[in-house]
């Protein structure tokens, strides 16, 4: 499929994996490019020297285009992107922050940017700053997210209205089908975290995985809406919160409770009990565990096939 | 178009106008029907003999079918569905509340069936009663919601994976691109409620057709989730729940803040400061209040324009 994103991007299939914490590493990356989609490592849990590790396993398993994702209130950000000019990066996807900053010196080195927004405002601001596309990232969607809570269904729409650049989907998106009806909302491709964190490429723990493929409906919440909203799995580490919250403690417990590394002991360690388990809504929709090659053609296949099924109603 | 929505109604475009409390009377419901889609008269805010007056004037205003919508938990339900088998009613959709009880008898008089649910497995129960066909509602719609707060994008393909019977879709939902998403998605029609509060024949208040048509992205919320969760539009009431929510305030305060009569003096009476207003997300899309038979027209068109568009996509 030939449209503004996969010629901005390189790509064959308008698929893009999204750059999870603790999840999207070289395997991921370069497995998902090499099957046609465009692999982003997830440069936000990784120290600076073992991003260039990354960068550089990523190249030599893959001569397809492959990006990086850079959440822009990293601490290290001068070094990782420093780094990502130095080991020659193409594309690059910045979140939650404000795109200003970095948007032109990444486009002075000739690097392709893509901005993910939670609303339609920040999409304007992110054109304004010169970004190629912008992901617009509805509430269903896992980890952290807008206190607009606008969803999927909702925000493709406004965000389209609101730029001209092309419009990325994400959030609840784990299918042909749901992909098709992003489009049908005006995206130009997709952007997909929570089914891919269920393969076998995926850095993050099995048991996180197996967690995620068990999870039914009902079993995420957005939650810490008083810190940064961020999308969770119900676990006791989530319970704990809630009961906080539901008594109104006071923001200095809520950030004693939540603490430091429990992203990582949860969905790298597979501590399920006491780890941070960020993940999508639509996991209630993931049930296997499989290669993201695998992935990728699946979600190609029913994308085509619908679009067959929906050429042939008669109206 | 025909498909299982279509034939179970009698109608010919799968479009359902939600029934409104204070919004869909007879005016709003026989325009609906008249234009080719489901009007439904919204019980929920009619005193027994109003509802019957609203159907007989829809009864005169129309040949075509039309329905009554009926929260299960309303105190009169004995007297409302006595007058819809009196009344002649074939099409009965119910909400907010156990299907068990009544489905049977309104099938009894040969009365289409269909339930409205938040969840699949409120979906499967509404199935196990007897029901004919199922809304299921994402988490941007408007008034009262689920606590799942399953958005639409990942709530269809959870219910139409649960159920056998024809899925309706519900929340976000104001125009023929988004209809097609949902058709994307595996639901058979669509159920939509904002976009119809803002025509001339609701009988909502003016004042309050405006705020809807003014309002931008994030003035919805999902609020009062420690009573019933129900999603409003920003405005001081709006505010005092905030306020009251923020500093755990005991739930017999937000009942006594809530009081009685908030939604008819919001929507019915345009008191914008001290009433309850009741819309989905998608209001930020809404832009001007039309005669809704040019609202089921419009949405129709750019439905099978989007289809055509689909279609002519090189994949």
């Amino acid at each position: 499929m030939e449209n503004r994103v996969t010629r901005l991007l390189g790509i064959q299939y308008p698929i893009i994996q999204a750059g999870m914490v603790w999840t999207a590493g070289w395997r991921l990356a370069s497995a998902v490019s090499n099957a046609g989609g465009l692999g982003l490592i997830g440069s936000g849990s990784m120290y600076p020297d073992v991003l260039r590790e990354h960068i550089r396993k990523c190249k030599a398993a893959t001569d397809k285009p492959f990006g990086v994702n850079v959440p822009l209130l990293y601490p290290d950000i001068d070094q990782h992107m420093r780094i990502i000019v130095e080991e020659g990066i193409r594309i690059v996807f910045t979140s939650g922050g404000s795109p200003a900053k970095w948007t032109a010196f990444l486009k002075s080195h000739g690097i392709t940017v893509v901005h993910v927004v939670p609303g339609a405002k920040y999409a304007l601001k992110a054109q304004d700053a010169g970004c190629d596309a912008v992901v617009a990232e509805g509430f269903e969607a896992g980890g952290h997210n807008g206190r607009e809570e606008t969803t999927t269904m909702c925000l493709v729409p406004l965000v389209c209205e609101a730029v001209s650049i092309p419009v990325i989907a994400a959030g609840g998106i784990a299918s042909g089908r749901a992909m098709m009806a992003a489009f049908a909302l005006g995206a130009e491709a997709v952007q997909i975290g929570t089914r891919f964190v269920a393969t076998h490429e995926a850095s993050a723990h099995l048991a996180f995985k197996q967690a995620v493929i068990r999870s039914q409906e009902g079993d995420t919440m957005l939650t810490l809406k008083r810190l940064v909203p961020v999308r969770l799995l119900r676990n006791p580490f989530f319970q704990q919160i809630q009961e906080a919250e539901s008594r109104c403690a006071p923001v200095e417990e809520l950030q004693a409770l939540l603490g430091k590394g429990r992203a990582k002991k949860g969905m790298f360690e597979g501590d399920l009990e006491n780890g941070e388990l960020e993940i999508g809504q639509v996991a209630a929709l993931v049930k296997d565990i499989r290669p993201a090659a695998e992935v990728v053609q699946e979600i190609w296949k029913e994308f085509c096939e619908i679009k067959e099924a929906i050429c042939s109603w008669p109206l």
